[in-house]
């Protein structure tokens, strides 16, 4: 096992048990404190779908080493992974981007019905800032902030919004970009922000951890929609081709194919430039950016 | 004008310029910090459609007079009502309630699409604990914490959840009143406790506060039934005999009408005397009691 490996597995398990210990017990719903079994088990359902625990990891990458005590930052990687379960459970509605599959499991409408999946990914955004507000690590407040900026309307949501409104559109670059950043990239800023910020970093590393988060979310999104086009239904678990038949505004729609594979490399160099600001975490970062590009080699 | 009107009016009006004050610009989507103009329609579409804004009301009046400075409370008055206004946009999508108008007029997915009306109360919901998390007033941690909880999958949503699991069950009055406390309360008691923590209050007068909501939302969510049953379409702005029609279990259901009429005026009883502890505000709070029977009177 590679040193990388190992030191994402750590981190990963410890963002699985934060997971594991802030999601509340389900119960008979008239007993107070407990939340109704359905909600629960719609909420747990999502959460503990098999995800990579991506943001979590980059959360507590930014904040220390795994052999720390990371306690300061573990309910910050639990409420990073319940935001972006929120909004892919949100993304997959009929009404959005209507997915019946995710990871190769059924989405959450197919399971509990539309309403209930509404309810669950409004419990789940919730239950994080809740979580958050609970934390009495210093500069809690602050880290925060950012992540609601960046998970709100000028930030992740203002990019969803711009993909659905945008269908079938005429193909614009600057547009393009502005989606991209926002409903991918901006959740990667606001997990290695928040996790730069809970560990009292200076401005100069929180900047290049931005930009770090900004490029690597670019090459993110690119080599997804490349994959979309290119087809891995057994590797990703969900349906390919569909942002063709949906009209969507995507990197490669845009700028063609062989031109967004070259996006993507430049975007995961911008990356690994950033990388270097990172201490000692910027081997972790670098190796974590060049993995992006290796999904569609 | 009575002294409570005036109050009322005081608090209201603060609340609104909190409100527009908070509500970001719409612009040009790819020019950034400024969110996607449909977005930005869609959320102040259903923020500035002439709600009675009781809940960032009752939030000033447990807070302060209206004479005085409201500065540390306006971000969280405008905040629960941010809350109020997303759970409304949720509720009325065709997949819960499936309302088409609200308040005299055409609900958010009516005009602007189901997925956009999605995205517009998500919106809401972040913005309101950004809001709050860029707070620099003492207690601004403990009081969202607090509105968090209550909104949340333990509160509001998981009332909400309740509601929606529990259509054509078997009548059950605990189970009325687990779904009515969370449902409509515990948006009350945010309301009341985040304004009581943010003034410095002590944890007697916070229990009061707590009551008083707990029981000002039961007697207002009974009556709200019972006008369902007994049809205002024309003073409320939305379509009547409902509930009944969606095998909805609310208290006149389960108890009856006559019953019901006799509980509202019990917990309204009750609001009122929990409003006798709440200090300078104890008069209009118990105002606000008085006003909920009269509207089925």
């Amino acid at each position: 096992m590679s040193d990388f490996d190992c030191r994402y597995d750590a981190y990963r398990h410890r963002a699985e048990d934060a997971l594991r210990k802030h999601l509340s017990k389900a119960g008979e719903p008239w007993q107070d404190d407990q939340i109704p079994s359905m909600l629960a088990e719609a909420m747990r359902y999502s959460l503990f779908a098999g995800g990579k625990r991506l943001r979590p990891v980059m959360l507590l990458a930014a904040f220390g080493m795994p052999e720390e005590p990371l306690n300061d930052a573990l309910p910050f990687a639990a409420a990073i992974e319940m935001i972006h379960t929120y909004s892919l459970i949100h993304d997959d509605l009929p009404a959005m981007d209507n997915d019946d599959m995710r990871r190769g499991k059924k989405t959450s409408h197919k399971i509990f019905g539309e309403g209930m999946a509404i309810l669950a990914g409004d419990a789940l955004l919730n239950r994080a800032f809740e979580l958050m507000a609970e934390s009495s690590a210093e500069r809690a407040q602050l880290a925060m902030a950012e992540i609601a900026r960046l998970a709100g309307p000028r930030g992740m949501i203002g990019g969803q919004a711009a993909d659905l409104a945008m269908e079938n559109s005429a193909p614009d670059m600057n547009m393009v970009r502005y989606i991209q950043r926002h409903k991918t990239s901006d959740l990667f800023i606001a997990a290695i922000k928040a996790g730069s910020i809970l560990a009292g970093k200076d401005e100069y590393a929180i900047a290049a951890a931005e930009q770090y988060a900004l490029h690597y979310g670019l090459a993110f999104q690119i080599t997804d929609d490349l994959l979309d086009i290119e087809g891995f239904q057994g590797v990703f678990g969900k349906s390919t081709g569909k942002d063709a038949k949906a009209g969507k505004m995507t990197w490669p729609a845009v700028a063609g194919v062989a031109q967004a594979r070259r996006d993507a490399e430049k975007e995961t160099a911008l990356a690994l430039e950033a990388s270097a600001a990172l201490g000692n975490s910027a081997d972790f970062f670098a190796a974590l950016a060049q993995m992006v590009l290796g999904r569609v080699k």
